[in-house]
């Protein structure tokens, strides 16, 4: 499927939807230097794991404009890297770029980034598919943050499968502090999906009441084990989701998978500024939560279907 | 212990404190009229299921005021008790008043909606005193919603437990859509309470994390088989809590009982305008749920604890 919106752009410049904006202004950004990138993912001018690694990508483009050596390539990459924490997706994407080069050749980085975008956005179609056969036509299904085509490559994660599900009756929690659901019921309306928005203290009302038959999330990282960071409230609906014996699904390109954390306590989940609560109050604000494998019915992957204990095994293996 | 705030006076006529605008003005608004009265409640500038029977208290003396006749009296009590649907408290107050008025005596109406307001109070008073009890000095206390001075005649219901109990490290929920958390985090601040405002996404990780030892909530109405109508997002704390083997606490006036709905199936859930998640999106709003009474570890009442066991044989006893 087609995505309804490309949040980033590569036209010799890195051009980036400025998301801060939606669902208000659709506005682009130009970064034409790292530090420009940065700033943005930063800020989540540009958000989502899987589209982080893309951006990543595209910034290690800039990168080799603006090293005058490789070792300067490096220190650059690595603050790309760091940018932020959590999404494993944006070091594996910026490692992917480095390691086609010998020089520093723009056509080379330019060509694994478009490759990196490329494949992402299979991977989202194929995501798409194979979810799709888990949700029953016309059920009800739950999501979390935005997963679509503002947080990839191709037209979403989670969202994908919502996109490739025959009539389901689609719940988006608003997904606070942040209200990333605002940007899911955006894409919603553009792609026609019956969407409804509700605060995040409806999720467990929701499915007490019936409303809910499968819950789909997307994930920034899951380690060997299984165990998955994603958005704050990801871990809270999986909870409910099994005390209402409802599966709980989570929907990841393979890039996603980081084999080299064990499990979830290795992950590090980055505490944002408490304004983004409320201005001016105490506030704590994890911007993640880790969700434990065994809480997690199926993971979606661009290879197909993947449980926890598939997952488990394939570490074993790997580790031997 | 004295509230810092009194959300509710009578000076001839009804002077509420209009929440909507809190906390950034302190505004006050005039009833002259039971229309008056109405309007504040179903546009929330005065809530709380306690200072809601309180109000309505206040209202029937305005509703005596304005009558020419028992029957219009008796049309005008009738919908001031309809104005929302969820608090019981609400009915409680108009009938309890009414029940003491055989002419149109506004003097005998203000004695009685003085004594609701008075007995409100000391009832906050003992419900702090009960619940602190029960919470371990220095510990973290997860709440929903606004209970305190601005939601009842007094102190409070959930938040005078806070007030009375040792040192506790208070977890304030924001509670979308209306953000009654940031009243309560007002509320804190005037009372010097170490309390943190996090999203409703935060709930089950301050669980899984170990920041949580107990959870007190308040409740609009409590069915004779202890299961509780309280403000959306208590259902799912509540599972969350079980989960987590985190003691779940229910606050509440005994005027918060109901004796005749049985259990919550019967209790009527006001689903409010979509407008107050996002204006403009299809949005599900309700504005309370039920929380079934096997999820409530303790209900700490102005009469002292009540488990649900108690209240089931309380309730049969009652039935025979």
């Amino acid at each position: 499927m087609r995505p309804h919106v490309q949040p980033v752009l590569w036209k010799d410049r890195l051009i980036l939807l400025d998301q801060r904006l939606l669902p208000d202004r659709e506005r682009y950004l130009t970064c034409r230097r790292v530090a420009d990138v940065i700033v943005a993912i930063r800020t989540m001018a540009v958000r989502g794991a899987p589209l982080l690694g893309v951006t990543a990508a595209y910034g290690m483009v800039l990168a080799v404009r603006e090293a005058k050596s490789i070792s300067e390539l490096d220190r650059l990459a690595e603050r790309l890297a760091q940018a932020r924490p959590t999404a494993v997706n944006l070091r594996w994407a910026v490692d992917r770029v480095r390691s086609k080069l010998r020089t520093l050749d723009e056509s080379v980085a330019l060509h694994e980034a478009r490759a990196i975008h490329r494949e992402d956005a299979q991977a989202c179609e194929r995501i798409g598919r194979f979810g799709a056969a888990l949700i029953k036509p016309g059920s009800g299904v739950l999501t979390i943050c935005n997963t679509g085509a503002l947080a990839t490559g191709g037209c979403g994660t989670a969202f994908s499968v919502l996109l490739h599900a025959k009539r389901p009756k689609v719940w988006v929690l608003e997904t606070r502090p942040r209200r990333q659901g605002l940007l899911t019921m955006w894409e919603a309306r553009k792609a026609k999906l019956d969407a409804t928005l509700v605060a995040d203290t409806v999720a467990g009302w929701l499915m007490k009441t019936g409303r809910v038959q499968a819950i789909v999330a997307g994930a920034d990282r899951i380690a060997a084990n299984g165990d998955t960071a994603n958005k704050i409230g990801t871990y809270q609906i999986a909870v409910l989701a099994k005390a209402h014996g409802v599966p709980m699904y989570v929907a990841a390109p393979m890039s996603t998978f980081d084999p080299n954390t064990p499990d979830g306590a290795g992950i590090a989940i980055e505490e944002r500024n408490s304004d983004e609560v409320a201005p001016g109050l105490p506030a704590y604000n994890p911007a993640f939560d880790v969700t434990p494998a065994r809480l997690i019915t199926a993971y979606i992957t661009d290879a197909g279907l993947r449980s926890a204990r598939t997952l488990a095994a394939r570490s074993l293996t790997r580790s031997k």
